[in-house]
């Protein structure tokens, strides 16, 4: 198989090829894990020096005023909102995604309360899975039911309060067809609730045009927002000031700094605030948002579905691609092979990082800032080599560590 | 009234005098927020550096394992725990103090389904009231009862699941009886929560000691944990197995990385865990909470109560003191004045920074680590001068800007 594709000729014609220079390059690796943990802007490591070793040290408590520390969790929501198809109001970063998670689900389920279930995906990212389990057994009468999409579809009915589903499947990286749950969701008098954490800053999304509901998302993806990089959600405006969040925090509240002893929920998506955000991390992550937000949602997409061509068409189709053959699909691709484990370790041991989902998933991750064609090309070639020649049959790369 | 300690004299003989050179010293200021957010550790700003620039940029994912980010809430819940008397596994740093006080409320109320009613101080803390308001309005059938120390422990009753009190009022400090209302709470088959934000890392307290089911607390104040650090929570080991968080993410998984899909909770401490930790905010915590442990709690405790003391005798009796006079108190003193804001603005203009507390209250805090009894001499001395020749009658010093 000849690959038909220039890996050359892409990047010289990237428009986005100048962010590449955007972040720390980790030496001689090619990384494919942007799907789990973004790269390093070069300008988060030099905002974490100035937030810890000028805003906190020396404006000290003035900073939550003198450097807008207070307004961070809204100005960075608002700077995703284009990057997912939201407006201005309608996003906010807090809490991590899995409190996000259980923060609207709970509202979509008081605001209906005559409506005890929620839906959702049974092959669904198992913390979202967790979170409802959680959700079910603090709100009484609730109930979680689980199945495909096209379950979802058919279950959507009069006692469904709300359904949930990733937007791209963690693993496989299948696209949900998101006007349709939506719809269907709609038809039954349910919210559709979905989770971006693959999505936003690479395969991308369009909440509004989809006439979405509510979502949540993480920042330490495709956002390049650092590990653990706070969550963030999604309440479509119409929906605002029906749901109320479950965690009442002072950062939720009317007039925070009023000290009144009764909740008052702040009138637009500051209510699904809570507790006082670690603004050292929301820094960091801000940066990363900024460079989604230059790069622009569109060109972020279209050079995520080319590394994702570019590197399928070089891989072929002997490997057991469990992933979309083409698009609409998420940011990474994924394989199953019995030896997916040691074809990992075998990888990263030259240099190529992607990652393992038990029991024998591999994925490769195309976070499309700070990666080159180029790059793409060779690790395709290496994961090639490494599985033609074998070259993971080898007891060193068997030995299993956490893998996160 | 002539000052009858010598803070020169303190200074010479103080045995923590060495850490105020650990922390980054912000210009020509006496910094009195420490209860509010807390200085920045030298150590911290190097730690932001080097996590961002060095395991972030470099390690990428794979920093999980090499730099045991998983571990960090652990790990410093453990270094927490001498400081408020806990033992080893039952500290764990998550989320915000907020969403852990809802957690650990939640989870007292399933614990007992026949007991619906949360007891809090009325005068609590806002945003703890708010947190509880919600847990009432998410689990049915939920109540709310407020009242006063003495209240509360005579409505502990059979009906009631858990009490919530702040260890130290966050307004005028004073310190509730920990072993009054826990054994009133144990009398009564409740739960006694207590939170711990004004405590941990300057007054202190102990939690074994007291005999203390469950708290709570914050990492910004005298732990130095940097502006939203990350909260905390303590479940006595006795109580763990019987507790479960109702925000169920996959940190608090048995295995979170076995990627089961139903979840169960981890064996210890770690199942009040929730979601993907913020491991830039997280590490710097880590810093502000290892300079605490290697001072001591009881040494802490000894210098704050030493400051407080040097501060009031210079002070005097005529400001209006709404604080204890003498210890068993909080870090910080309150003074009631109806001009308190402008006073404020005045001392801030000087280079002594308090805060204003709405409507007539001014706060004066004493973190142990940074402050010199010679900062806090000259600081009452500041703050006399202002009163009695009344500096704080300027126009500027009553234009009300956002208050933090």
């Amino acid at each position: 198989m000849t690959p038909s594709i220039d890996p050359a000729a892409l990047d010289a014609s990237d428009p986005l090829a100048r962010f590449r220079e955007a972040f720390v390059r980790p030496g001689e690796i090619i990384y494919l894990c942007g799907h789990s943990l973004g790269a390093a802007p070069k300008i988060a490591v030099e905002r974490m020096a100035q937030v810890a070793g000028e805003e906190w040290a020396r404006s000290l408590v003035r900073g939550w005023n003198t450097h807008d520390w207070i307004g961070a969790a809204r100005r960075v929501g608002d700077r995703i909102a284009p990057l997912i198809g939201a407006g201005e109001g309608e996003v906010i970063v807090a809490d991590s995604t899995s409190a996000n998670l259980f923060k609207l689900t709970v509202a979509a389920l008081q605001a209906r309360p005559e409506r005890p279930v929620v839906l959702a995906m049974a092959d669904e990212f198992p913390t979202d899975l967790y979170v409802l389990e959680g959700v079910v057994r603090t709100v009484p009468g609730a109930r979680l039911e689980v199945g495909d999409e096209a379950w979802i579809q058919a279950r959507l009915g009069s006692d469904v309060a709300v359904a949930v589903s990733s937007h791209v499947d963690y693993r496989a990286a299948a696209v949900r067809d998101m006007v349709a749950m939506n719809r269907a969701a709609h038809a039954a008098g349910a919210l559709m609730l979905w989770d971006l954490s693959h999505s936003a800053g690479g395969p991308g999304v369009d909440l509004t045009a989809t006439g979405s509901d509510l979502a949540v998302g993480c920042g330490y993806k495709y956002l390049n927002g650092g590990p653990g990089a706070p969550g963030y959600l999604y309440v479509a405006r119409r929906h605002q000031a029906a749901l109320a969040s479950p965690l009442q925090g002072w950062m939720g509240h009317a007039a925070p700094f009023a000290f009144d002893t009764t909740y008052r929920p702040a009138a637009g998506i500051a209510r699904f605030a809570c507790g006082t955000p670690p603004i050292l991390s929301l820094s960091a992550m801000e940066c990363g948002v900024a460079l989604a937000a230059e790069a622009g949602a569109d060109a972020i997409a279209a050079k995520t579905e080319a590394l994702l061509a570019l590197f399928l068409d070089r891989v072929g189709d002997a490997l057991g691609l469990v992933s979309p053959s083409a698009g609409p699909r998420g940011g990474h691709v994924a394989f199953r092979h019995p030896d997916a484990y040691a074809i990992v370790q075998a990888l990263i041991a030259r240099g190529v990082i992607g990652d393992f989902r038990a029991p024998d998933v591999m994925r490769f991750g195309f976070s499309p800032l700070p990666l080159s064609f180029a790059e793409a090309a060779a690790a395709a070639d290496m994961l090639v080599e490494v599985v033609s020649t074998r070259a993971y049959d080898d007891p060193t790369y068997r030995v299993r560590a956490q893998v996160t």
